[in-house]
């Protein structure tokens, strides 16, 4: 089993691959209990289902590959201008359409964090030109939080030489930035982003600000200061949120030259109908939004407060999921896994290794069980390592 | 208004769009009567509604990004091997898909054809390093029929020189083949696909079939040939015959050293879980098909007798549309539109021009709709052009 397991994680790379465990333990997909994929707990609103339900008649019918409807609606809701807005089959899109419209030379990163903006940029290359890749090291020590005045200074290329690369003649003409950062959970403030985003543009440098968990602390997006700032680019999903992971819908707002450039490579048709009206009617709901939050406020005391209790060590979160520091995390991830429980093991971050993993708040009966089950799998493990013969005796 | 007309014309690039047309004349998308996207008159079937809906709340859950359960039930049901499919947002993302991991050098593409397949080949290319495109240009004449003895002598190179790069030092390594054509609905018979890909095996160049429109004619299609043949795709679409445009579903066959590679620069859940349970579904629904294909035959019977009794001429087609070619095209097109009804303009189509009008099958009350509107459009020209002060005087 051990060794089927570790297979299900080589071949994932992200969370969410409910698919492959249900397969391995001969489960029924809708079993799995799935702390891996950072979305709403409360699920799908009634009036997105509801929406669906209506169109389901239209779907003969093209999506309009403009997204006119939606995009409008989106620009109301931000407060922007609807032409700076493109809409994608989930964010992923977008950061694929950027890094293979814009074909940067070198890029930063700050680890760990989503991997998919590594591999856009590695995809987008070609042989004849390699883009370089430098990374910034979030510290542990530091809480995994950006120091914005040290991110500029690697951005300006100032703390020389590079380890990595020591004689790139490029300075950078990308950097990403996941705010709230997946999977640390934590919020770069709104201010230092908007610092860094002014000196990305002296550096004529885009800047990607990656707030697909912005949902969680709305007032902290900087989506409005795209308008003034030439190189910032703000890409939002709906999949966390609104818990629409299986639907694909997610968009960026972009300086209006770049909206042109993009568009020359945007593939037609990729935001289904169904997405964009589910996302319409998304946006507009207050209520689902009210009760999130109330749900998240509570299930997030219930969590830390058990967590800590349990002696696992968490980061402070500004958004719907946890990064939890345990030494025997491969084992917990696997005993859990036996029930039906997937967990994000965080060995394939880069910057982050097998003592990690990362857990999304859900329902309280979810977390609760979730809590039992911990607690279950770290005392068996405590009488283990105190009577390493316990186990043989029991059978 | 003819000069708004114009505009939509200009935007769309592609049949389907009633967003655009909706706008200019005010009315809602659903009044369009949309004759320019070729899908299945029938809608979509019941089995698929249900099983949408029946699956709404697991959208929370990411898709699959193997889509492995649909690939087992495409296997199944073409008799070939799972590992040589892979699913796409519509074809269309595999055809970019393809241009983009193979960076092609010289591309073979007859004309007139989807037009998607010269963008995506422009879009993979970078400053560095630019790639050809020649066209096999099918002639009027002809009926639009590829010879495949010509077209295989094009991509041996052995017709020079060429008009197109007479200095050309690269032979090709890839060529696209649409079975059944589109704009053209005519089909290309199985032995003669078989021979050029034969072909293109012994020159090591990518045959890319097509196969978007092949439902309508399944006897037909070559996927159980890419099993032997390691330069041979095959694509095909769940959009038109299911009737699923606005679910973006479709998948391609391929060599299997080419999945891997293919997979290398794949983007991760651009299938939605609902397309995934939707395509499941389509391919094992009898009585859809038995029902598709009775609607057709009659529908098609009534259609070519009623065109011809206008005066306009068509080609014969394998499929669900027709070209049409009438000198006034643009009128026909433009007085059709006023009465909220959208055909294909084929003047952006790459070897056509104004005089040609794509329009789908569709039921049999839009058919008889569009056939006494056409009667009353070229009945009005035909006054006018006998009595030029016609129009005056009424007025």
């Amino acid at each position: 089993m051990a060794e089927q397991i570790e297979n299900i994680r080589g071949e994932s790379g992200h969370g969410g691959n409910i698919y492959r465990l249900a397969e391995k333990l001969g489960i029924q997909e809708r079993k799995v209990v799935d702390f891996s994929a950072s979305v709403n707990p409360l699920g799908v609103s009634k009036q997105i289902k509801a929406e669906i339900r209506r169109h389901l008649k239209y779907l003969p019918h093209y999506p309009d590959p403009e997204a006119k409807k939606l995009r409008k609606r989106l620009a109301q809701y931000h407060g922007i201008n609807p032409e700076t807005i493109l809409c994608g089959n989930g964010s992923t899109e977008l950061i694929y359409l950027i890094t293979r419209a814009l074909k940067p030379r070198k890029v930063l990163i700050p680890v760990p964090t989503f991997s998919e903006y590594e591999r856009a940029v590695l995809t987008a290359e070609n042989k004849e030109r390699r883009a370089e890749i430098e990374f910034y090291i979030l510290k542990e020590k530091n809480g995994f939080e950006i120091n914005p005045d040290e991110f500029i200074t690697d951005l300006k290329g100032e703390r020389d030489p590079s380890p990595i690369a020591p004689h790139s003649s490029h300075s950078f003409d990308m950097a990403f930035l996941c705010n709230p950062n997946n999977p640390t959970g934590r919020l770069l403030r709104r201010e230092d982003v908007i610092k860094i985003a002014g000196a990305a543009r002296d550096l004529r440098c885009y800047l990607i600000v990656d707030e697909a968990f912005m949902d969680f602390c709305p007032e902290e997006t900087i989506i409005k200061y795209v308008e003034s700032n030439p190189y910032l680019i703000v890409l939002r999903s709906m999949t966390n949120f609104y818990a629409l992971a299986g639907l694909r819908i997610g968009y960026g707002v972009f300086p209006q030259d770049l909206v042109e450039r993009l568009k020359g490579y945007k593939e037609p048709w990729t935001v289904s109908s169904l997405a964009q009206r589910a996302a319409a009617v998304a946006i507009r709901d207050k209520t689902y939004k009210k009760e999130t939050f109330t749900l998240l406020r509570q299930e997030k005391r219930f969590l830390e407060k058990n967590i800590k209790k349990l002696g696992i060590e968490f980061f402070p979160s500004d958004t719907n999921f946890y990064l939890l520091k345990i030494s025997n995390a491969d084992e917990i991830s696997d005993g859990l896994q036996l029930k039906g429980m997937l967990v994000r093991d965080c060995s394939d971050f880069r910057g982050l290794d097998r003592t990690y993993l990362r857990i999304s708040v859900k329902s309280h009966k979810e977390n609760a069980i979730l809590i039992k089950e911990l607690t279950q799998i770290i005392q068996k493990q405590k009488t283990n390592t105190e009577n390493p013969d316990s186990d043989r005796i029991n059978k």
